[in-house]
């Protein structure tokens, strides 16, 4: 069975698994490392091709042909994603990809995307935007992330960045700090407790919120609004400039409250100025975390992202 | 050789000529004829059917063969352009367009997209986005309206609206009246005047205030400065989500300062936070009132919308 070998770099860890076209992730074969800030080339490098190595051997001889590898990454990518400079690990820059996994797949071909494109890849395969020509995933979390299908395609981008969902601005941004006007400067899990924090909400984290959101406490209550409607708001701008039926809401922020999805949904309606955002259905994602791996696998499998637009290298 | 009807339906106006596969209009072909707010049904299918006839007659036996029809339309599209509902002419809803034209060129298919999608065909294939993978064509005039390119292809979306690039906000909406916060509530011709005019400026005009600009008019200076600086606001979000590499502006408005262009690429860098956005280049449009028609014809010339998304009829 041809599988693929999945590669997701996130900020604080690198998970690898070996994946058929189904979705399926070959049982033993799906092993993490914890990587973080301190990084080097040299020790990620290493990281890298360690949990990409274990992930490999679990290849059955005869029955497992690996014939490539995904990768999907935190962004921002360079040049098309032959190399990454993930924000969270400073100690890494323009670090290229292909060679630190080659050892786990020699002269298979390589491809990498953004980690929201690969987890959009895979919802629209096999989860919540299936069948759906026009639709986004969007990840609530610690951050805001995503991915855009149109027109029945994955969007790539310039670089492969496009599916940045989290920086559109859901107030107007100060050109001092036009991050903070961010929705996901405003709506993430962080940001949402952090704002109830500063009002009296005396709770450590987005659990403690559900449980107080659940309980009806008003600062918690009030805060889940604030960050459905500044979501909601995203989307329906998201929604007047491509024409979507569906955006797709997962991340672990988008499970402190049952009603999270609703919110947003309503709120997107409540701001929409054109027939295409009044429309638009927000649901939950349906994967889970192997989502990431399973879209990583599909760059591969599913022949996506070839030819992926290369920018012009820096300097050349 | 082959040639397309092209039909460009506008507020106020149908255009219609003949356009060869190089963007050529045939001489003598174009032909145009006045609409508005009073037009029924009944006389608006007379108007396109004559201005239609008029173009086709245009064709030289034996050397133009009409091969399809290509109609750029004021949105919103239903169902992917099967019939428009256009804003400005209220007594037109669901108005079925294939009809209306089939006299004037028998059996020939019938494309429809967005205006802006036009436009933004013809920019791509003649003009400012040539050889650009990733890249809006965005018109200033009274209203604020374009289309995007992604990965290379024109996007669509679900019923042919995406390319709304007017509807984006760049103020916090108010859900009493989101249509005030967008880009182009703020930053068009006829905002931008309003805005001068509170203010004590006296001129009439786009005109007026491109002459007084021109003369350093303190007012006039800070009505121009203001919308560019919401246009650069609005490309520096969609730079961000689609990680595009050139913004191509025209339109009347876009003349009412020598430096507009730069003043708005200025403004869209100075907000990015991405590199995508940092990078953006935002340069004038190429081609002028020709670009509507062009890009009809190339919807049927260069085979682009098919196969075009339908969204299911309403009621079935």
């Amino acid at each position: 069975m041809e599988v693929a070998l999945a590669v997701d770099i996130g900020g604080t860890k690198v998970d690898a698994a070996l994946v058929d076209g189904a979705g399926g992730i070959v049982p033993g074969s799906r092993h993490r490392e914890a990587t973080g800030a301190g990084q080097t080339s040299a020790t990620f490098s290493t990281v890298l091709a360690s949990v990409c190595g274990r992930a490999a051997d679990a290849a059955a001889p005869g029955s497992h042909r690996i014939v490539g590898v995904g990768i999907g990454a935190a962004g921002p990518l360079l040049r098309g994603g032959t190399s990454i400079s993930p924000l969270n690990m400073p100690g890494i820059r323009d670090f290229a990809l292909a060679p630190a996994v080659a050892s786990a797949a020699p002269g298979a071909p390589v491809r990498v995307a953004l980690d929201g494109t690969c987890i959009t890849l895979a919802e629209h395969r096999f989860g919540a935007l299936r069948g759906v020509r026009n639709g986004i995933a969007m990840v609530v979390s610690t951050g805001i992330g995503g991915g855009i299908v149109l027109d029945g395609r994955i969007v790539l981008g310039n670089a492969g960045n496009a599916g940045h969902v989290g920086q559109v601005w859901v107030r107007r941004p100060d050109p001092a700090d036009p991050v903070r006007a961010t929705v996901e400067a405003v709506a993430a899990g962080p940001a949402t407790v952090r704002w109830a924090n500063e009002r009296g909400w005396p709770g450590a984290d987005g659990r403690a919120l559900a449980v107080d959101y659940a309980a009806r406490h008003p600062l918690a209550v009030e805060a889940v609004h604030r960050s459905a409607s500044a979501v909601g708001h995203a989307i329906a701008a998201y929604a007047a400039l491509l024409d979507l039926e569906v955006v797709a809401i997962g991340g672990g922020f988008a499970r402190v409250a049952r009603d999270y999805v609703e919110l947003v949904e309503a709120a997107a309606h409540e701001l929409a100025v054109l027939p295409a955002a009044r429309g638009i259905r927000v649901v939950r994602a349906a994967l889970g975390d192997d989502a990431p791996l399973v879209g990583a696998a599909m760059l591969v499998l599913a022949g996506v992202g070839e030819p992926q637009p290369q920018a012009p290298a820096a300097g050349g």
